[in-house]
């Protein structure tokens, strides 16, 4: 907060002259419409206006360009693919930000077939990845719905999970090493990708996650995992969450279980209804599993051992690749449906598993009817994206505030994977406790004594000195 | 540092009493017959002497003996099973510590199969961790030679490596959540275990591998995956580490391989001379493979696949539970044929697989002579135990240096799963980054202000104000 008094005094024009002898002045944008793009977030929900964005090309432009900033004590937002949800990667509306994009960091190096690795830049997009490693017989573990927008470098700032995180963790697990920049300009580089290495304080782990509050990431060591040549997807209608959670309980037992996401009912009438697809069974049922296996032999006995023991319901269960992809669409089609019925109010949290089945038939309670509920996600790992279509404006606060109560209650998190933004650092003490988030303080201090980087994010800031409250 | 000035000043008297109002006079312990085996690390190699070893049996009265300790300006030395190899877990020769010893935090929670995890103390001994998991069906990640002694608290302190690594990751990948108490008494909870939870900074992964240095580690979530009921075991002798490491590197792609582990000729003969067992093979080769496949099918025909285009050499596959243990033991048995010969100078490091071969083939003239030695350990991470027989007493530290700056050198970590501890804090540098190690410093100065958790380890003091060395 210490870096705030002083931006009244700051000169702009003098600023963008030195980040112009940095990155090239085609680099360095002012004008409203050119920057327009990098303060708007995906969902049009945050708004803010950067003083200005700056677009270097590699690691030391990076440093250079955050030097520059932090001796004038300007505040810089990092950003990637700007596909975040809940505030993280745009300016504030008062206009005092610079916005570092790192998108030009988009190389992709060597695949190191003989170790499973490979490095890139912050601003590699995931798909462009993903194509570049399949044809080394290889997959990198983590994949989203915005594999073509999100950046690695975003998705190690929030630490993406996605949905085969029950396999390959969230993006933490598939990181081995870092190079990153201080808010102060100085380059850490940890980029040997050594599988075993205990010297000292893992400062990648830390970074991870911690949503340019730190430091700013520019490359990335990654893991790369065998590409499963047999795979078998199913969707199945059961009678309770119950029933689908002892499916997952089972499942998990196998080696080859990828994915394990829900969806509800209500969800599926919704995405029938805007997609045109068929009904997947003759019936409709409470609640909808779907599933993958995936290894090197085919996991279609296994995963149907499974699911004939699942007690009452249907199972459809598909091969071949179009089969899988038109059995996931009823899942995959959820988001735009709920959007094309209305704009959501979008909460993204854990609930424990044994929890779960609670939370949801309470759910209704803690709305109280202040808004509609449609429910799926990445069930192994109790991970509920909560929609909300129908919020008035004026309950949105509190119906946030409600439903992350009731998530802390039952012992879950606030956050489950799109990471805390400027959306939920005011409901941060829900899952941190005052003694976490104190340390949490100090390491921020420690590595931004001067408060440069991403102020607002994760960790609240005291309201009256910034001004303008960020309104969720 | 700060902590370390008025030591003079402390009433030993005082703070037994004072601890044992919390633990109970039982478990403090100050005669010193009692408090050898706490002082003296596995290897004989570090002794130090301790003003008191305490005994606490949870984390309230860990809680209570740091804040006494914190308050009174004593170091403490957190101690588990004592296994460690780098004198991190045992007092100073000055005799300024508390040893605070968490062996008797060893309950073992409810194992929950549901989502696979299990909370233990930080006391639980990691073979009785595998006892237990085992009758669920279910197994933990992380295996090691020590595994009779080591505690969860001492490897989750060291982040310890062990032999499953290729598969399972190092312990990090294994700990879902921790509880710990900071310097000052404070507690940090998270247990909940949630998989997805990004709710700020990793404060978990802060403290793996932080050696007792930014908090006392006090229970673990820890992470626990399917047992696999077939496996395979099979020995390879190679003309050389280039073709072993082809072979690791096609094993890599099989979603089966669990271990990976190299010996060469010299480690060979003196284990078939100490323990009497037949040579594996007629001819002797320069490198031998043992490696280890397991799944829910048997994975021996896609093993036999890959070892069968191995090139010149032979292969002993074993399939029965004692014909895989009869394979291993070549393997095993180093450690104690190298004791047996003498007392060996061991270090421990990871070198680049690509650099592997030079390094191995360089190693005599980087000893030049000062020492015979024999290596082995972890090829899928090119993790390789330096064990050296006849280092004259006056050689040691000098062969220590010229081995870890050729290990830097290549682009190697100085400590692969054993950590720094005491006894490679002065060569930190070679694996960090001035830059590093000073945000290295800023992370310890913001968690332990007062500087009382095992001063001296990771982060070398100042032997001016430490008095006297602690020596290699």
């Amino acid at each position: 907060m210490g870096g705030r008094a002083y931006r009244a005094t700051v000169d702009t024009d003098r600023l963008a002259q030195q980040l112009s002898a940095v990155v090239g002045p085609d680099h360095v944008l002012r004008d409203p419409a050119l920057r327009a793009s990098y303060e708007t977030d995906f969902t049009g929900r945050y708004r803010g206006r950067a003083r200005l964005v700056v677009r270097p090309a590699d690691t030391a432009q990076v440093a250079q360009v955050l030097r520059r900033c932090h001796a004038a004590g300007v505040p810089v937002v990092a950003q990637g693919g700007n596909t975040g949800l809940v505030g993280g990667s745009v300016p504030t509306p008062d206009g005092g930000e610079v916005v570092l994009s790192l998108r030009r960091l988009d190389g992709i190096g060597a695949v190191d077939t003989a170790v499973g690795q490979v490095t890139v830049g912050a601003g590699v997009v995931l798909s462009d990845l993903h194509r570049r490693v399949a044809a080394h017989g290889l997959e990198f573990g983590v994949d989203l719905a915005a594999r073509d927008s999100a950046t690695l470098g975003g998705m190690i700032a929030t630490n993406a999970g996605g949905e085969r995180v029950v396999r390959y963790g969230t993006t933490r697990a598939n990181v081995v090493g870092l190079e990153a920049v201080l808010a102060d300009g100085t380059v850490l580089n940890r980029l040997a990708g050594l599988p075993k290495d205990n010297t000292g304080y893992d400062l990648t782990n830390l970074l991870i996650g911690s949503e340019g509050t730190l430091a700013v990431v520019t490359r990335a060591r990654l893991r790369l995992v065998p590409r499963l040549p047999e795979r078998v997807t199913a969707l199945v209608g059961l009678d309770s969450l119950e029933a689908a959670l002892d499916v997952v309980a089972r499942l998990r037992l196998l080696d080859s279980l990828e994915l394990a996401e829900f969806f509800m009912a209500e969800g599926l009438a919704l995405v029938l209804e805007t997609s045109g697809l068929p009904a997947p069974f003759r019936t409709a049922y409470p609640v909808y599993l779907l599933v993958e296996c995936a290894g090197r032999h085919d996991p279609a006995e296994e995963l149907a051992g499974v699911l004939d023991t699942a007690g009452p319901g249907e199972t459809a269960v598909a091969l071949a690749d179009a089969d899988r992809r038109r059995l996931a669409a009823y899942r995959e089609r959820h988001t735009e449906s709920i959007n094309a019925a209305g704009v959501p109010l979008k909460l993204d949290v854990t609930v424990p598993l044994a929890e779960l089945p609670g939370f949801v038939a309470d759910l209704p309670g803690v709305l109280a009817g202040r808004g509609r509920p449609y429910l799926f996600g990445h069930l192994a790992e109790g991970n509920l994206h909560v929609n909300l279509l129908q919020v008035a404006a004026e309950d949105e606060e509190a119906v946030t505030g409600a439903v992350l109560e009731r998530v802390a209650a039952v012992g879950g998190s606030i956050s489950a994977e799109h990471g805390v933004g400027r959306a939920k650092a005011r409901y941060l003490h829900l899952s941190r406790s005052d003694a976490e988030i104190a340390v949490m303080r100090s390491v921020k201090a420690a590595l931004d004594p001067a408060g440069v980087l991403n102020p607002g994010v994760v960790l609240a800031e005291d309201t009256a000195l910034f001004g303008r409250d960020f309104r969720l």
